[in-house]
């Protein structure tokens, strides 16, 4: 690995490295010295950067939260309105998840049973404060739609994360269905599910006053 | 481990403490002399029964997919109307993800990056059913519902799966959302999202006709 001027950035290369082996080789199976021939540094090299193997674990876990952060939250931080916020934040970490690029960061931050005492506390919390984020999010946009509330804030918020961090599993950026496709179904789906209502049905316009 | 009548029950109790031990220690982490020693058998007995340990881990996910067939499936299977038989099959999903027993073995189903070759397309084999199943009774719902589609069947059902398949991640059987309220929360959720619609909001009157 060539010197980099930025510590910071090198800790994330040496992170992005080190979570492709651990996802192709599994935490347990991985060693410290598979990773330091993937990273081209010595074990010694390796340790000196990162400390130990649980450390190693929790600055790839620490980087996905700061992904987040920076590519999502960031960019929604200014919006004013609840609704548009929402739907940006959905797009934002939908896009995360499927881009191939941060893949492997994406799926070891919830495999997190290999990460024990307090780094796996604080990993936790950060998660935590994403969640709370969505929960406080969605009730904002349920009390703007005036109506009485469909479902907990919490519980739409994990049926959220739930659909997000799946698309790992089966969705292929190749086909058939394009990433726009994608997002824009998961986005309209959430929020019928959330507010109810959606396009207009066939049976819809009777329902309205015919003398209007 | 105490001599079983029935082979078949016989591997089924091995499976379920092994999926415990590869919960525990992760797939690569466990050793076969692990599992001898939390099962009861010598290590030579365990390889009589299960071959090798690629072999376990398919057994565990085989019979995952056994659970989910005979706990699931062959309840909803003489249900007519598709809309009861979907919102049946999820109950049913939900209840075999959230209930304490079968954990490990629901979890380990689905980290199936440690199977290889065969017995890995075997198993995705049985997945594709199970997700083709969903797909066709989604695609019969909106059919049945008399509107134009909001949502490709292949995508509804991968937002389902995922929220079922999240579950693990967060829900806790001791609260503070029951599983009932759960069921009840997630089943509306999708409906919702599915067809549009859910209950009359405090604005929706407003929409009526003001002369009927």
């Amino acid at each position: 690995m060539a010197e980099a001027v930025d510590p910071k950035q090198r800790l994330r290369e040496i992170c992005r490295v080190a979570a492709r082996v651990f996802y192709e080789k599994g935490y347990d199976g991985a060693s410290m010295q598979d990773i330091s021939e993937a990273v081209k540094l010595t074990k010694a090299g390796l340790y000196h950067h990162v400390g130990s193997k649980d450390r190693l674990l929790f600055e790839i876990m620490n980087y996905g939260m700061d992904i987040l952060d920076e590519t999502v939250l960031e960019k929604v931080k200014s919006i004013e309105d609840p609704k548009e916020k929402l739907r940006q934040t959905i797009i934002g970490h939908i896009d995360l998840v499927v881009r191939a690029r941060d893949l492997e960061i994406t799926v070891i931050l919830h495999e997190n049973r290999s990460l024990k005492g307090a780094l796996r506390k604080k990993i936790n919390t950060r998660k935590k404060a994403y969640i709370h984020f969505l929960e406080d999010l969605i009730a904002q946009v349920q009390d703007q739609s005036g109506q009485q509330r469909l479902i907990a804030p919490a519980l739409a918020a994990f049926n959220l994360l739930g659909t997000i961090n799946w698309l790992y599993q089966w969705y292929r950026p190749e086909g058939p269905i394009t990433q726009e496709e994608l997002t824009e179904g998961c986005v309209e789906f959430f929020f019928r599910g959330l507010l109810g209502g959606g396009p207009p049905s066939p049976a819809r316009p009777e329902d309205h006053n015919p003398f209007v």
